[in-house]
C-alpha cells in the first residue's frame, strides 16, 4: 500500500466524451467529501507536462453535468510517449503534490497511466470515457449511450427526406474498430442493414438483402455503416457500387462525423459517470492502483487496467440476429 | 406443450410508455419472419373484448420504432375484471384463431394475462413496457430510459431559470410507488435531494440538508419528488413548508406530469424492445406461456408472470449513497 | 447629446428568458469591437445597489451564445424602487465610471431605467428579453421563439399518451396577460382549443366546440390555456368543469411552469438577441438615450422606452381565425 | 374568373421541408371548413402523371403536424417537362375532377404550376416549402426555421468537441445558391467566419481573420460554409489549404447533408405552414391563381408566381455586419 492521499490529480485524455463533464464534477466532489484536495489537470497528459493545474472545489463544477465536451480540455500527448516527457511530468506532479492520478479516457489513456505508474509509483485510476464503448472490463464506456441517442435522432432526420423521396441512405457513424455504435444504433434507429467490423457482410450479401427489402415493398431504406469497416471501400464508393449495381434507388451518402463527440449527456451516462467517479476517488483512498472501474451487470466493478487495455470488449451477436429478423 | 402456434394477437395495456411502438414492431416483425400471422389488439383487453383487431404484416410498422405512444393505443378495462367480460374476450380471441398473446404493459396487465389463462389457455408472454420501472424480473423496462431522458431536460431547463434567479425547486416526477425515476433523474440533473418512497428522508433532515447546501455556496437548488412519496406532504405543502421554515430561497414547484410518458424513444429503449419483441415471439413458438422477457444483466432472460407480478424491483442503495456524496 | 461613452453597463432583470445570453455577448462584443469597455451587473437593480460588478471582455463570453438563463443572473429589486436605493445605485455607477446602460427585460425593467435616466441622466437602452412577447414596439421579443419550441416540443409528448388513451388534456402555458405563447404554441401543436386573456370564448361554447370535435371523429384532445386566464377558473376547475359536464373524455391537466423560461434559445433567438445587442451598444455610442431595440418587420427599429412600457403589443387576430379553421 | 372550385388537389414536390405536412393538413382542414374535397397527390407531377390520388378529409391529416417529411412524398418528374407528361397529368386531374391546384414546393414546383396553366388553365396557387429560403416573396419559407435549429443544435454539438480539443471545424451547410442557412445558423451557432455565395471573403481574408481569432484568445473556432460556395474550393481543399497556411489548428470538416431537410418542424414552421395553408385555400375559392403565398412583414401575402420565380430574395447584409462584430 502506497502513502495516504491527500490530493487527487483529474484528467481527461484522448478524444472526448458526453458525459466526462459528469465524471470530473463525480471525482471533484468525492474528494470534497472525502476532505482530500482535488487538482484538475488541463488536456491530458501534455497539461500533466506543462504543469497547466487548477484547484477544483465542489463549487468549482456546479452547472456542469449537463454539459458536453470536457472543462479540463484532453489532447493526445507524443511528449508524454517520450521518457523526458514523463520524467518533466512528474517533477510538476511532485511540486503539486498529487497523490493519486484518475485518468478519464480510453486505452491510450490508460496505457499512458501504466507506463508512468510503473516508472514513478504514482497510483492511478482509470474511468472508460469514449463514445466507442471498445474497452474491455464495462458493459458501457461513458459517452456511448448519448452518442447512440445523437445517432438515431440523426438518422430518423434523415429517414424523413429518405421516406419523402423513396431514398437508399448510407450513414457512417463512428466507432474506431469496433460496430457497437453501428449496431445498436443501426437497430435503433430500424436500419435495413448494419455494416460492422467483426462481421464481414460482403457485397453481394447487401445487394440482396437490399434488393429483398425493395421487393419487400420498403420504399426507401438506410444502411449504416462503421467508419473504416473492412468491406475494403469508403462509404462514397460504396454507395456508388450499390447504385451501379442496384439501380432501383437514388443513394445518397451521410457522414455523421464529430457530432456524434458532443451534445448534452444522457441520462444512463450522467449516472455511469457519477457513480464511476465516486468509485474511482474511494479505489484510491483504499491505496488501489492500476485498476479500470466500469459497469458490468448494474454493479461497479473494477479491472486490472492491463486487462482493460489488452483485452476485447465482444459485440452481442444476439443483435446481429435481431437486426437480421427486424429488416425483413 | 400448446399445439401448433399460426397466429398471435399483440397488444398494449396499462399506462403508455417511449418504445411500446418498437415492442409492436418487433413482435410483428418477427412474427413474419417465422411465417405466422400477426393480429394487433387495440385498447388491451377491452379491445378483446370488443373484438377491435387489425391484422399486422411488417409493412404495417414501418416508420413507428421512433413514435411514442402505442399505435395499438392502450386503456385499462373494469369489464376485462368480470367473468362475462373474459369469456366474450375468449370467444373473440378463438374466433380470430389467435393461438397466443403477447402482452406489452406492467403488472395490472400481467395479472390479467396470467387469469385468463387459467380460464381458457391462451398462451400468453408478457413484455415490461412502463416508463416507472417497478417490474421485477428485468432491470429496465421499456421507456424507463426515455423518461429519465426527458426528465432531466426538463429539469436541465429549470435549473436555467433556478440559478438566474437563486431559486430552490421541487420537482415532482412520476414513479407509483417506486423511486427509480426520481433516483436516477435526479442524480442526473444533480438535484440537491431525491425524496423517494424507499427512504424516508423526513423533513427535518430535508431543511438540514437545504440550510447546508445553502451554506456550502450553492446560490440555487433542485429537490426531486416522487409523486405520491410518504412524506405525508403534497408537493406544494413541502414546498411551503420548506419556504416557511427556511426562509433563505424563493420557492417553486414544478410537476411534471404526462408529458413524461411520451416522446420518440431513446435508442436504449428501441434496442430493447427489439429483443423483448423478437424473444416474445420465439417463446410462444417454442409452447412457452406465463413468462415475461426481461433483460438481466445484459442478456434476455425470463421471469415467470407470477413472480414477476408478486415480486418487488428493488431500487440501488448505492445510488442514494452516490446522490448523497454529489450533493454536498 | 451627453458626454463620450467609454464605459458601458449591461444587466438582465425581472424574469430570464433565453437567448438572454447571447444578447450579452452580443454588447459585451460589440464593446470590444468599438474599443470601450464593459461591465458586467450582476443581478439586474439588485446588483447595482450592491455594487455587484464584473469586468467583461471579448473572451468573458465565449461559449454562452447557446445557454439558457443568464450568466448575470436577475431579480426584481424592491430597494430599487426607492429613491435611496437608486441613490446608492448612482453612486457606484459614478464610481465605477459606467456611462451608459443597457437593460435587458421587460416593462418593470425599462421603467426603472426611466426613473433612474430622470433623476441621474444615465442614458439607457432597453433591449425586450421575455418570454412572453408582451411588449409593445418589437415583433419578438428575446426568448419567446424558444418558448415556443419548449411548449410544443411538449405538448407533442403530452399528444402521445393522450391519443393513446383518448385523453382530453388541458394545458396550461405561461403569458402573463398575454396569448401570445397560448395562440402561437396552440396552433403549432394542433390544440382543438386555445383559451388567451384577449378572447373570452365562455364556457358554453367550450364545451360546444369539445363535444363537435369528439363528433368529428377526434378521439383525443388538447386545449390550451393562458396562466390566470381571465375565464374565471383556474385550469383544475376548468378540467373538473368539462368532465363533468362532457363525460365523453377523461380530462387531465398539465401545467408546464417555469420549464418554459429555460432551455437553449433558438436560432432565431439567438440571432435576434445578436441583432438588437449589436445596435443598443450602437444607440448609446451615437448619445442615444431612453430607448428600446426592436425587429419590426425584419428590421431593427428603435421606440421609446416610455411608449414601449405604455402601448399594448397587439396579438395576431387572423391566428384566432386560422386555429378555429385547423380545430375543424 | 375560373369555375367555382368543388375538389382541389394539393401535392408537395421538389426537395422536402419540415413543415410540409403542416401545411397539407392545413389546405385539408380548410378544405373542409369550406365543404369542399380535397385529394393528395403523390409525388408531386409525377403523382400526377401517375393518377396517383387519395382523398383526404379532416381526420386524415391528424397527428401529422409535428412530423417532418412529407406524407404526400416527393419526387422531380422529367416527364411533366414533356408536352406528353403534361397532357397525361391534364387528363387524370380531369378525371379527377380536381377544379384547382395547391403546390408546395420551390422554383421548379412553381414554374411547372405556371405552365401547366398556361396550357389547361387548372388554377393554381403555390406555398413556398424549401429549407433554403431562397424564394422571392415571402421573408420566410417553410422548413427554414426547423433547418436553422437543426443546424445550429449540431454545431453546438461540434463546439463541444472543437473546444475540447482547440480545434478549428469547417462545417457545410445546404442552400443551393443562398447564404440564408450559414448566415443566420453562423450567427446563431457563434461562428467566427461565414462563408456564403453572396460575399467573396476570399482566402487571404479568411486566413487573416482566422490568424486575429487565435491571437485574441480564441483556442477553437468554427466556420460555416454554404454548399457550392463560390470560393472555389470543396469544403475538403478548403480545409486543407487553411491547415496548411494556418498550422495553428488541427483542422477538421464535418458536412451536415440531408439531416438538416429532416426533423419535427419548429412552431414557426408549423405557424407558418398553418397560415399559408389556409390562405391558398382561400385564394382558389376567390377564383385566383398563379399565386404564390408568403410572410411579408408578418402579414400574409400574395405574389405572382412569376415574380416569385424571377425575383431573387436577398440576404440581409445587416447580418453580415453582425457576424463581423460577434467574431472579434
Amino acid at each position: 500500500m502506497g502513502k495516504k492521499i491527500k490530493k487527487i490529480g483529474v484528467m481527461t485524455s484522448g478524444g472526448d466524451a458526453p458525459g466526462m463533464n459528469a465524471a470530473i464534477r463525480a471525482v471533484v466532489r468525492t474528494c470534497a467529501y472525502y476532505n482530500i484536495e482535488c487538482v484538475g489537470i488541463y488536456r491530458g497528459y501534455q497539461g500533466m507536462i506543462d504543469a497547466d493545474f487548477v484547484k477544483l472545489d465542489a463549487r468549482s463544477v456546479n452547472n456542469i453535468i449537463n454539459r458536453g465536451g470536457t472543462i479540463l480540455k484532453s489532447s493526445r500527448s507524443a511528449e508524454f510517449k517520450t521518457k523526458e516527457g514523463r520524467a518533466k511530468a512528474y517533477e510538476n506532479i511532485k511540486n503539486a503534490e498529487i497523490d493519486g492520478l484518475i485518468l478519464i479516457g480510453g486505452d491510450g489513456t490508460f496505457t499512458g497511466g501504466m507506463v508512468f505508474y510503473n516508472e514513478f509509483k504514482v497510483p492511478c485510476i482509470g474511468i472508460p470515457g469514449t463514445i466507442d464503448n471498445d474497452i474491455f472490463g464495462t458493459n458501457y464506456t461513458i459517452g456511448y449511450d448519448t452518442a447512440l441517442n445523437t445517432v438515431i435522432e440523426v438518422i430518423d432526420k434523415i429517414r424523413d427526406t429518405a421516406s419523402s423521396h423513396n431514398r437508399l441512405f448510407f450513414v457512417e457513424v463512428m466507432g474506431r474498430d469496433a460496430g457497437f455504435i453501428a449496431l445498436n444504433a443501426g437497430v435503433g434507429a430500424g436500419a435495413e442493414e448494419i455494416l460492422i467490423p467483426e462481421e464481414d457482410l460482403g457485397l453481394d450479401r447487401l445487394l440482396e438483402s437490399l434488393k429483398r427489402s425493395k421487393r419487400s415493398g420498403k420504399s426507401s431504406s438506410i444502411v449504416v455503416v462503421t467508419e473504416g469497416d473492412k468491406i475494403g471501400k469508403s462509404v462514397f464508393e460504396l454507395a456508388n457500387y450499390v447504385e451501379e449495381n442496384l439501380q432501383q434507388y437514388e443513394v445518397r451518402v451521410s457522414v455523421l462525423g464529430h457530432m456524434q463527440r458532443g451534445g448534452s449527456p444522457s441520462c444512463f451516462d450522467r449516472v455511469l459517470a457519477s457513480r464511476l467517479g465516486v468509485k474511482s476517488v474511494e479505489l484510491l483512498l483504499d491505496g488501489k492502483s492500476n485498476l479500470m472501474v466500469g459497469l458490468t451487470n448494474n454493479k461497479v466493478t473494477t479491472t486490472l487496467l492491463d486487462k482493460a487495455v489488452k483485452g476485447r470488449h465482444e459485440i452481442n451477436m444476439e443483435l446481429i440476429r435481431v437486426s437480421d429478423i427486424m429488416s425483413i
